[in-house]
């Protein structure tokens, strides 16, 4: 399958002056596509809008946003469509442009293989040695300025680790590179604040939603790799993979835990069968 | 004059893949051409050769940038030249492409009118409320991620602040939105560290450079906000104005110093005359 992409609606590339490009200046979604529709697309749309006010860009129309998103869906199978959006094409110089005239560009991507085992066994995690920086004004956001992200993921050349897992430069764990990340302690579920660094993922918001209707207790904690290690259970979420079990922690070995197992077929995550 | 840019060489635009946009992954230059050359064109490639190595994108043939650079240089008049250098084209996700295919853009833009009092006077500068997340494994690049410069831009609209200072997560100085920072402190020559975060400028080389060639004595140093008002002399850096002097830091003011106005006469920064 080739990528396929509109760029503005339209069939083109990207101006060279873009400030998604030259600043990183703009926000992403990844979302899961199946039978030309998104899984949890409202969710998507909120929190790109969200950023969007964040980070003064102009606010589209979320109709728009959605309709386009929708028109690059494959009818058939699965499919990972991207999101971007950025301030636009600016002038040199980091001063944001008013009015600011905001790019979108959606794309389509091949849906990835994952092993069943993923989910029936879960994945491992390497803790990474790079640290995030830490800064509040950015935190929460899936903005587009992913260099400690691509470094990290370096660090996974060579393992058999199948998510890296981040910490904050504070030494407080953040989640998983492409990911976020639940612990079960005591049959409580916490997950990492993303206050200092970190994204709010969509699958995140998922999970905490769906253990408040049912009676989980869950919340937001400050954890640190130790923390982790002393947990039942970890598993990490993200809106295409949905909801996979962790099974090592480095050297500290995990079994697939009823809690994460009861959201998994809560939520219908699991091998393709 | 219409911005003229190449990609890669040729007149076209930026493919929606490129991983500059999708991540921040590359680096960038910006460069102040006069009559059709470049100055401090070496210390330009210097540094974004250094930064490709340190992000393990592949190193670009030397005189391939140069004459590209170059080759969009207006041989009357000035410019400021850009350079963009990215991982190239990617699939959806952090891992890089093995083996990447670097992007290289370089554009240019119209040269700044620089008021002649910034050099006579000084300019004002304005403590910014955001502070740098800080990874030493980005401190120091000039990579794309600028969104904390975005933001940090515009806590001054509406003030006459000519630059925003930051300052890093830990509190101390990092100098400069677009801008490195010196200051003088009796009569040494300090400027922060940019191992946690902050850009190490090709200006900052210059005078560091000079500064040990003329036997003024200088260094790195840990600065906070009250060390900089205790100085006597502030002077800001990049490689498009050179060296303004600062007039201004929030409410404590200062003179053009002795060693500002030496160091603008020997490297050849002040009013157009």
């Amino acid at each position: 399958m080739q990528p396929s992409w509109l760029v503005n609606g339209r069939q083109e590339q990207v101006d060279p002056r873009d400030r998604g490009l030259a600043y990183g200046d703009g926000l992403f979604e990844t979302m899961a596509c199946h039978a030309g529709g998104i899984r949890w697309i409202e969710h998507h749309l909120d929190r790109v809008l969200y950023g969007c006010r964040r980070l003064a860009i102009p606010v589209f129309d979320r109709n728009l946003l959605r309709s386009e998103i929708l028109s690059v869906c494959p009818i058939a199978g699965s499919a990972v469509i991207k999101l971007i959006v950025t301030r636009g094409i600016g002038e040199r110089g980091y001063r944001a442009p008013e009015p600011a005239s905001p790019t979108r560009i959606v794309s389509t991507a091949p849906w990835p293989e994952i092993p069943a085992e993923h989910y029936t066994v879960g994945v491992s995690l390497k803790t990474c040695t790079l640290r995030l920086g830490e800064n509040p004004q950015l935190a929460g956001l899936k903005h587009l300025c992913r260099l400690e992200q691509v470094l990290a993921q370096m660090e996974l050349a060579g393992s058999d680790a199948g998510e890296g897992l981040l910490r904050g430069s504070s030494g407080l764990v953040v989640g998983g590179i492409t990911s976020n990340l639940f612990a079960v302690r005591d049959g409580r579920l916490l997950t990492p604040r993303v206050n200092r660094c970190g994204v709010a993922g969509v699958m995140r918001r998922v999970v905490l939603k769906h253990a408040a209707d049912t009676g989980l207790d869950s919340s937001e904690a400050d954890l640190d790799v130790t923390a982790l290690v002393e947990s039942e259970e970890l598993f990490i979420t993200n809106a295409v993979f949905g909801i996979k079990p962790v099974r090592a922690l480095d050297t500290h070995e995990f079994g697939v835990g009823p809690t994460t197992c009861r959201l998994m077929r809560l939520l219908g995550y699991g091998p393709v069968t």
